[in-house]
């Protein structure tokens, strides 16, 4: 019995990547992503916010987020960063809880690995987001959900808050 | 809504720790446990043994066994490292495939994040097994499974293995 090794790069079949040249430095863009002041502004669709933002920068370290409706409705994301190259590479996922362990299923999503990466683009900065699900069902599933309405949406907000920051 | 966040170190309830002090430097014993060839002689119960044996020693990495029984029946193990600090600290999961993708859920196990320490002790090692569940259900299901002595036997092939390359 053989088991063929996951190789690294999208699996089109599991995969999502979404792709955009954001207009900021890679070391604007990377504060935008890693600070926690900086993440509330474009983390969760509007009219929803990011009312709560907990970053600890390492391997093993609690990325959490609490976004609330304009009616007050609450949901909590909770993930475990597992690997920081700074200003180039950032990986985390939902499969596991800070400090590694194992993670319940989410509510409503699917267990996921995010993978961004962030290159030099002339004046910018070229921004991958590579989302990794267990299997195409659930890749199906996230599609369903809403993901492109909602990365979507949260990417333009990323980039739309950057580019203000890199005028600013 | 609030969630805590969960604290580095064993929890009673969800986590079991093994813990001994091995014949072995920490230099051998992490070449015992990191090394495929060496990997092979303790990783797996006897009389099963480990046929293949797969590992790419960084972040994100494989770490992937194949046992056999004496009679044929093969069953594999597929995991991903986390965390590598050498002669220190190693730490895999089967929650995450090779390259961070979030994993189906394996046959008849649960889904673990194993957590290895090494301490120098006197001429040996002190070597300690902690090993994470989601939840205290998970935890009390691997007992039921034969956790202990599953994993006992392999603590123990593992140190009269380490003790004989020491004295060899």
């Amino acid at each position: 019995m053989s088991t063929s090794t996951s190789p690294r790069g999208p699996d089109p079949k599991r995969d999502i990547v979404l792709e955009r040249v954001v207009k900021a430095s890679p070391s604007l863009l990377w504060r935008v992503l890693t600070e926690p002041e900086h993440a509330k502004r474009w983390t969760t669709p509007l009219p929803w916010e990011t009312v709560e933002c907990e970053i600890d920068l390492r391997p093993g370290g609690i990325f959490r987020t609490v976004m609330r409706s304009p009616e007050g409705q609450e949901s909590v994301n909770l993930c475990c960063f597992l690997e920081i190259v700074k200003e180039k590479r950032l990986v985390w996922t939902n499969a596991l809880l800070p400090a590694f362990r194992p993670a319940p299923t989410p509510d409503g999503v699917p267990f996921i690995t995010a993978e961004f990466t962030l290159q030099p683009d002339g004046r910018g900065t070229r921004y991958v987001a590579h989302v990794m699900h267990r299997d195409e069902a659930d890749c199906q599933r996230h599609v369903e959900l809403g993901f492109h309405e909602g990365w979507g949406t949260v990417m333009q907000q990323l980039a739309d808050f950057a580019a203000s920051l890199d005028r600013g």
